[in-house]
């Protein structure tokens, strides 16, 4: 069977966490559409040019590489994403487009014809700068939907469009120029199941749904020392029963995620009873119509606090992902070369969102997830062992060969 | 009697007021020693110049103005701050100065020898910029401290010391420099107590005791889509319980105030499982026993709740004044003089900490309090009506005649 250069593999994987300095203190800081992407993006670019790929980008900035093309050519198409959170780890996404340069070049190098075959690089996969996450493959496949999308903001009221001319990356090719014959993505688990399991490969079902809902909830700001209990209009006692009520749900209920990561008090100081907190919620369930419900039942709590405290509560809906199931027979394939392979494995559901949801709407697709060590990920502590690594590169390798014939 | 003219103070208070534009939407921003800061000490010392007063700044930039002045001189001191919280509102501090230098121009226009008078305009009474707050007038009474003051940084890491060269207003005098006779403090009352009752002037019993901690709670940042609810590390938990505590805990309680007025998420993202919440508590109580109580209890449940939820707390003080009692003979004065001017009013404690309350220690003071509407202050809703501060003022510019005697 054919293996992988693994020393070229991480020698390329290093070379591009190595634009961030002070990993070990900061942790991988590569926002999408920011100098660092664009660094990034620039040194994967002449990578694909030097194994012979032809680059197409398109109007998201979406990094495509194909040994041949034309519209109708149905390419296999490796890839991932190479953007990061704050203060991330080295792993997210970059595995897998580092992996698929790889495998191209090890398919390439054989004395035969060139494989039909691309690489795909999906923009803004995080949210971080510019929200939704997912941002490049969905918009990928939503053909009427990028204009609306390049005049998204972030915080500084730059929009996606300007970002993308900035670091030169604004392509010409329309959303969905192409459809892929099969889509793989090699990626971290992000979770700590494989880790708690012991096993070398999951193979992935589907993805569950994610829905982000924010909340704004205004009072009355006020001086914190003269201001009696009896008259505050205090927005943290919404909150707080928010918060003890999400805790005391998801306590005992192992398939309902929710997250509060996002939290802004106004104006923000020790003596002034704040006037606004706005915060995220990230819900997630592999079950479309248990998330549906769980949110419904919070929502209804938050307006109920929020009456009940005399607050002004505003509730928007940032992202509403339904659950996806990936390609049968593509697991089945992958569950073959991972006996051929004799590694140990478990089928699970992704717990993160991921750029292979979205292009799963167009074409048979799947990804392979290797081990998170005590499933920590979106951290400078987020690791997988180089075993672990060349594990799941080779069977991308070998599952790649397997479609290819 | 004597009144004071109430058109010039208005017009010296509206400008003042005006170098912050589009208050209406954005309040007052003279956030201490900042530029907008330093626009306004420059025309109040113009000002107190132009009545004829010498101006002598001490090395915490707290300003002064003296119809005489030597080192045993004991003027009668009157004054209050000029700073401002974030967003906050046109009265709070600004009326007592303002009123000082109209009662001291009312005073000198009088046929008469120049009456042994002063004027204090102390630095960062809010303690927004740097902490803690009335830094002003605590430094003047504390000599010893002057250089651990001078390296307090603010978050952008430049010290007090710098900020005052900035601005042109690190004196030279140093602290204690002389001692009034008696110290007056006219001050919006910024709580709705005499708004309520419906009187015009609050006599000031004292301050009562502030505790200011700041508490870090950090746990394990992780993905919010793969971690099992049961292994997450999350101080969210810890700071739901926390919430939920305090106000269980204050609801019945009409004599112990607390506020969690500042909240830092870190790093702050949708999809990120909190690594760090950062926040203060504000605890305020007449009584200082019963503060030293509540925050024991509170200490000790944010102890037990880190512990139980695997979360590493860290707990800081801040702030810690014990309560003040003001003068007893100085609020007879201004009793009598109340009655004499036909005004109703009440008598009360402070909600606020007020630089009164640090010179307390050095002479004979009290304060004089006038209504907020409704209450509110700290936002660019507080309001006094025109009456209730010219009630203010001619009763400050009364008590004062009858001390100058």
């Amino acid at each position: 069977m054919l293996q992988i250069n693994s020393s070229r593999f991480f020698k390329r994987l290093n070379a591009i966490n190595k634009l961030n300095s002070n990993i070990s203190k900061n942790g991988i800081n590569r926002i999408a559409l920011t100098k660092k992407d664009k660094e990034a993006r620039d040194i994967i670019v002449k990578w694909m040019k030097e194994i012979g790929l032809k680059i197409k980008i398109d109007k998201i900035g979406n990094i495509f590489g194909f040994n041949y093309f034309n519209k109708n050519s149905q390419p296999i198409v490796l890839g991932s994403h190479i953007d990061s959170v704050k203060n991330g780890g080295k792993y997210d996404g970059l595995v897998g487009v580092i992996g698929a340069l790889e495998i191209i070049e090890i398919l390439n190098s054989r004395k035969k014809k060139l494989p039909n075959i691309g690489i795909a690089i999906f923009t803004n996969e995080e949210g971080v700068r510019f929200s939704p996450d997912m941002m490049g493959s969905w918009s990928f496949i939503k053909s009427e939907t990028i204009n609306k999308i390049h005049s998204i903001k972030d915080d500084n009221n730059i929009t996606i469009k300007q970002a993308l001319k900035k670091i030169n990356y604004l392509g010409r090719e329309k959303q969905l120029f192409f459809k892929p014959k099969y889509f793989l993505e090699l990626h971290i688990e992000q979770g700590p199941i494989l880790d708690m399991n012991r096993k070398d490969i999951g193979i992935v079902n589907g993805v569950q749904a994610i829905n982000w809902i924010k909340i704004s909830l205004s009072g009355q700001s006020n001086h914190a020392g003269t201001t009696p209990n009896s008259n505050k209009i205090d927005p943290n006692r919404v909150f707080s029963e928010v918060l003890n009520y999400l805790y005391k749900k998801i306590k005992n209920n192992s398939k309902q995620l929710a997250t509060i990561g996002k939290v802004e008090y106004y104006p923000n100081q020790t003596n002034v009873i704040p006037k606004q907190i706005v915060f995220t919620i990230d819900l997630r369930n592999i079950n479309d119509l248990k998330l549906k419900n769980f949110k419904k039942d919070l929502v209804s709590k938050i307006i109920f606090y929020s009456k009940k405290y005399s607050i002004t509560s505003k509730i928007t809906e940032l992202v509403n992902f339904k659950s996806v199931k990936f390609d049968k027979d593509l697991n089945n394939i992958i569950k073959k070369n991972i006996l051929k392979n004799k590694l140990s494995y478990m089928n699970m559901f992704s717990g993160a969102g991921h750029d292979a949801q979205m292009i799963s709407e167009i074409c048979p697709t799947s990804m392979i997830f290797i081990p998170s060590k005590n499933g920590i990920s979106h951290d400078k502590k987020e690791f997988t062992t180089k075993q672990q690594i060349k594990n799941g590169l080779n069977l991308l390798l070998n599952v790649t060969e397997d479609i290819l014939r």
